[in-house]
Order: structure tokens, then C-alpha cells, then sequence
């Protein structure tokens, strides 16, 4: 967690961070100012407080970071854009290693943020010729500082995860319910679901519909969430297609991954077949509810992420279903890992590879997701519940919303 | 524009370019693509067709960039993976040397992007030891390769700039319509405003009120819009406090810049005086207007765009305002640049500064939002709105809303 930022220094022998920021997005530098509205980059010495350098226009919103706040005219920009201001590039390399001299940057420094990558390569390369120790060069360690921060979520955090937890689980129980408010044309699996008119009901109308309980919810998903039916469930990250029309025993795979005002995102996935299920979308859901559950069980701190991967491999190549260890490259059967940390980014720390080198901790906030994809048969299942460890090792959920595969129509 | 790609690669003597990307929200990458959702990078041989490297699970929705898809498999992921598993910057870095290899990629080649600067560096660094010529190094030119493009907009981007035009300005609209249906609480300059109830009115209602109208007309603004009165709108960008009361006669500068669903932004500000407005606002008031109307007359298709910056500084100077010009640093008076380009990014070229390279060219769409900043006298007052260039040569408004200083509001 963010306390651990000088320990962790220490341990990985960093005189100096720097936290490179431009107008991209950037949860390095919003974990560390509490997502001030700042275009800023950030420059910290070991046991130091951090410095968040500005343009003055933004003095105020950076003031908000709790940081020490410098502006461009701390580091003679004015000189330098008289000299470089024709120059754009050579102009942000001058600011940028003024920055580094005047506050002292030197030694061992590690690099992080997020920038557009032409505006940051010349800064970069200029370092290169600097007598600075680039840290983050192949030292996996300190490449992963950030990650080994966001790993763990203190008790803020937690609050801001189960906050939009709260809120996701609801958007979703209003997509079930207004689901199931609509009606099976007919009996037969691929007859189109339709509304109380009998007019189709599309992808397109539910993920409107969706969208409006996520604003109404106060829930942030620009990244769009995934609802997907058929052979487009079948692909992990297809995210289905608008016009096409819900069909009764169709498998639809429904995930969702929104950020609250906190920026703290929440995760889940529920597979949902329309009014009835196909026996091979049974039982591939039984098959993925058997590892869901295999896992959950089994979550214990101090066991290494890898295993549950591993258990979840073994356990779907027994049942006959390929995987990417067992085929590598195979778009059928098991082809992704089991899960992912989640926090200010939707994909962080600790990673659930079979070669991951994470250690279920206390604080662990993350996802597990086992799925199932066939999309020549047709159909894809994935199941996600989004859990944390809590102070006692306890592993508690975010997700709370219940497994039904098949969500009931109304008959005509 | 897109379509100069390969010309522009010639000018600018690139064998090659490489959009890197990562889950980092990516407009080089949006640009190419068409905003497929994928999380691939980009490799470009000249005149050759772009390919796109995405992990096996985003085939589907990265084929919708109508680029060339190839999947990590296809450069020998799963044997990176068994040696290198448990390194993960090692195993980005090997796949990342791959791409390049197999791919042919060779010569002088450009770096564009976006990405996680602790994930790219050990990537970069590796480069400075092979054999490419990294172009971006100091080339000012090929560094501003998308500027170059993202520079002049094609009939489809401008006509997602008409939409998303159109829509933020009904936002602005209702925003008018809701604050001139609230009640003066009395004459006198700083008394609350207040609802029908006689409750105070706080900016946080009306920050409120205007999300909610923004997500209704299927506008996305993550960055969020400023909406700040007295003190904080004389500092340029803070975005105003939510628990403060909104008085008459105290200036709001709101500006907003949300984008549709095509990833187009628009961009533009009023300053709204309630009730009545102060004599010390007015007269800065007409000032900007008087520098705004000059600018927006003068707008010529091959004119510098430093130009117009010297006119409004030349402008405010004279009128005894403090500029950047005249005091590098000051946080009074005319503090930042006259506008900036608009499309996929808020902020791209052609930029305004005094020593802008930039010259008015057909397809431009831009900001003109000059501003006078006094926070110590408790204002500040800006008016912006976005143009375009057409095919003619003339300047045509994207934002179309009345300059209005008095918002009038009821009298109990």
C-alpha cells in the first residue's frame, strides 16, 4: 500500500523516483496525489516528501495532492521558452532534465508513470548519456515497485472498492431484472426474445439500458463492458454486437468492470442463458462453476497465485478441456489466467499466471474468473467474482449477486 | 489528416513506425484503429499495410481496425512464456524484440503511443543497443509525425465534431435554463442564490445537475468540466468546490469539454455572472470579449497561429494587463496560450503560443478562448469556443451559444 512507498525504496536501493505524467491518464500519479486534477509529473528522494511539478495554472487542483507543489517557472521555463519554444521536444527535454537537476535527482532513480511515448523518448534517451543509474533497466524488482504498492489496498481503499461494488452488483441486478421482464417468442433455443410488443429485444437496446443504470449509479465505464452472445461469448474479450437480437437459450456472457467517483474499479462476469440452456452451455457452466468454487474454497494467504492457475488447469485438462498450457495458442477451452488484482487500475497486482511469483497477502484485492470459450461450437461461460483478504486473512467478497445460469422469461 | 500517413513518412524520411500500447488509454492507437477496443501495438512499414499485435483474446474486436491482426502467438509467446514467466518485464521485453524482428522493422523508425513508462523503458533502453535509428531522438519533425495528422480533420471528423458540438451545447443550455430558474435571496453582490424553497444553491447541485445531463445526451466526461466562481475562477484550471454557495454577481467560469461516442471532443467556456454583474468583472468581460471578436475576424487560412497570440497579447497589454509576455510567471491577467487544437485529444496541435510554428490550414478545428485572470481580486473571466476550417477556407463555429455575461435570475 501507498505506506509501504519508503520501505519499499529501501528495499529495492532507489535514491530517487520520478513519476513521468502528461495529459494521459495515469494511475501512477493518481495513487499518489488522490487523483488530483494535475497534468504533473512527480519526483520523490528516499525518505523525502514528493515534489508535483505544474504548469501555474494548475497550482491549485495539484495543492489538493498534499504534496509539495513546484511550477515549470521553479525551473526557468520562461528562459527556456525564449530559447526552445519553436522547438517542442527539444523544449520539454531541457524542462525536464532542469527538473532532475534542480531537485537533486541522482543515484539510483526508478521510472513510472504513463506519457505519450514520442514527447517522453527523447527525455529518456537524454538520460541514458546522464551519469543517473536508470533503475528500472531489467531490475524486475523496481520495474515493480508501483505493483508491489497497488498489491495491497489499505482500509480507504477497501471502503472505495466495496462502494462501487455496491453499485456494479446493482447495475447488474437491473439488467437480470429487466431481462426477465421480456418474453420467450417460443420455446426453441434461437427463437428471438422480444419485448412486451413482440418486438425484438437487442444487444443494443440492453447495453442502453445498462449504460443508463451505470450513470444513474454515479458508475464511470468508458472502457464499455462486455455483453456477449453466442459465438461473440465464445472470444474472451469480444464485446458483443448491437444489432444483434437476444435469442432464448442463447448463452450471453456479461461482464462489467466500472469505476466509482473514487476511481476504484469493481469486476464480475455472469454467464446467462435467455429463458432456458443448451445441455453443452450447462455443462461447460458446471465445469466452470466446479473450478469457481474449487478455487474459492481454497484461497489461503501465504499460498503463491500460481497454484490456484495450476489447480484450475488441471482441473479443466481432467475434463477434457484444452487449455493454453496444455495447447498453447488455442482460442478453445481455457485460454486466459484466473485472475487479476484490482484497484485504481482494472488489471494490477497480484497476477494469478502459472509462472506468477504473487503470494496471496492480506490486503489482496482481485479477481477470479474461470472461463470456458467454444466460439466454433458457439458459446463462451465465465463466471468473475471480485474478493479481498481482510486483517484476519478472511477472504471476504465484493461481488455479492447470485450464479444462475439461466435467467426465466415471461411466456406469451 | 489519417490519410497523409505515408506521405508524411516519406517527407519525414521513416522507414517504419511502431504505436506502442498497453492498457493505457491510447489516441495514436484510437486514431489508427478507429477505436477498436484493443490493448495491441502497431507496427507500420511505409507503404506497407499496418499491423496490429494483440494478446489471442482480442482477435475479434482488434479486426475491427481493419488493420492486419496478429495474435503474441504468432511471435513465439508460449516459449517466451516457459523461460521467461516469471520475469515480466524480461518476457515484454523478448516479445516486444520480437515484433520488431519478425516484423522487419528496421531502419530509421518513429516511436508513438502511449503507455506505463516502467513497462516501456526496458524496451526502449534495449533499442539504444540494436541497430535501429530511433527517429523521435531530437527530430522535431518526425517526432510531430500525428501531430502532423491529428492537424487537419476529414469530412467524417468533422462531422464528429458537429455532433459532439451540438450536444455539449444543449448541456450549456440547460445549465443556463436551470441556474436562471433560481431566485436572487437579494440585490446586493455576494447575497446566496437560492431554489424555490429558499435553500442556497451550491455548485455541487449544479455539477450534478449538469453529469446528469450530460450522461442523458450520451456524452463521456471522465476529465471532468470546471465549473468555479470568484477567487478560483481567476486560477485557470481549478475545477470549483462543491460546498460553495453560488452568489450573485460573483463570476462562474464554466468550461466544458466532454466527448461523444466517436472519442471527438469538443471544448468551450462561458463566464456567468448571476443576477448582475460587478463593474470590475464587466470590464474585463468586454476586454476578452473585444480580444475574442478581433481574433475571430482575423482568422485566415495560412496565417501563423502565433499571430493571434501576439494580438491578444499585444491587446491585453495595452489595455494594462500583465501577460506571460510582459511578467513570465504571473498568475494575473492574460496566463496561457489562446487555444489549441481538438479531436481525439483535447489538447493537440495546432497549438497558439507566441512561438508556435503552426499555420491556419484547411481541415484545422480549434479552440480561440482568450481569458483575463484576476485571483486576488476574487474573478476570473474566459470565453471559448471551437471552430473549424473548411473546405473553402472559411471559419466555421462548432460551438453555438450566446456570449451573455448576466445570467438573469428570478426575484422572490
Amino acid at each position: 500500500m501507498r505506506s509501504d512507498l519508503d520501505r519499499l525504496m529501501d528495499e529495492y536501493r532507489l535514491d530517487a523516483i520520478v513519476v513521468i505524467g502528461d495529459a494521459t491518464p495515469n494511475t501512477f500519479r493518481d495513487y499518489l496525489t488522490g487523483r488530483a486534477k494535475t497534468h504533473g509529473s512527480i519526483f520523490k528522494k528516499r525518505g523525502e516528501q514528493a515534489v508535483i511539478v505544474v504548469s501555474s495554472m494548475e497550482v491549485d487542483e495539484a495543492a489538493k495532492s498534499g504534496l509539495r507543489v513546484m511550477t515549470y517557472h521553479d525551473f526557468d521555463f520562461a528562459l527556456l521558452y525564449n530559447q526552445f519554444g519553436d522547438q517542442p521536444a527539444r523544449l520539454r527535454r531541457e524542462l525536464f532534465l532542469n527538473f532532475l537537476r534542480k531537485l537533486g535527482i541522482r543515484g539510483r532513480v526508478g521510472f513510472y508513470g504513463a506519457a505519450a511515448v514520442n514527447a517522453l523518448l527523447p527525455n529518456l534517451l537524454a538520460l541514458t548519456e546522464s551519469d543517473l543509474e536508470i533503475a528500472p533497466a531489467l531490475d524486475e524488482d523496481a520495474l515493480a515497485l508501483f505493483d508491489r504498492m497497488f498489491e495491497t489496498k489499505d482500509a480507504a481503499e477497501i471502503a472505495a472498492l466495496q462502494d462501487v461494488a455496491r453499485r456494479t452488483c446493482e447495475v447488474v441486478r437491473r439488467a437480470w431484472s429487466f431481462l426477465s421482464n421480456h418474453y420467450a417468442s417460443a420455446d426453441s433455443i434461437g427463437s428471438p426474445v422480444v419485448d412486451e410488443r413482440g418486438e425484438p429485444l437487442t444487444i443494443g437496446a440492453v447495453r442502453r439500458f445498462i449504460q443508463a443504470q451505470e450513470a444513474a449509479l454515479g458508475l464511470e465505464d468508458s472502457r464499455g463492458f462486455i455483453f456477449a452472445q453466442g459465438r461473440d461469448a465464445g472470444v474472451p474479450h469480444s464485446v458483443g454486437e448491437d444489432n444483434d437480437v437476444l435469442e432464448v437459450g442463447r448463452a450471453v456472457v456479461f461482464d462489467i468492470s466500472p469505476r466509482g467517483a473514487s476511481g476504484y474499479y469493481h469486476d464480475m462476469t455472469r454467464t446467462w442463458s435467455l429463458g432456458c440452456a443448451a445441455e453443452d452451455v450447462q455443462a461447460a457452466y458446471d465445469d466452470v462453476m466446479a473450478a469457481f468454487r474449487m478455487v474459492m474454497d481454497a484461497l489461503k494467504v501465504g499460498e503463491p497465485t500460481s497454484r490456484y492457475q495450476i489447480m484450475v488447469l488441471d482441473y479443466f485438462e481432467g475434463r477434457g478441456h484444452a487449455t493454453q498450457r496444455s495447447q498453447p495458442g488455442t482460442m478453445n477451452g481455457y485460454v486466459h489466467s484466473l485472475g487479476h488484482g484490482i484497484g485504481l487500475n482494472v488489471h494490477e497486482a497480484p497476477t494469478f499466471g502459472e509462472k506468477s511469483k504473487h503470494v496471496l497477502r492480506i490486503g489482496n484485492a482481485f479477481t477470479v474468473e474461470p472461463g470456458l470459450y467454444y466460439p466454433e461450437r458457439g458459446y463462451g461461460v465465465r463466471v468473475e467474482d471480485s474478493v479481498y483478504i481482510d486483517e484476519s486473512g478472511a477472504v471476504q467478497r465484493l461481488t455479492d449477486f447470485p450464479y444462475d445460469l439461466v435467467v426465466p422469461l415471461r411466456r406469451r
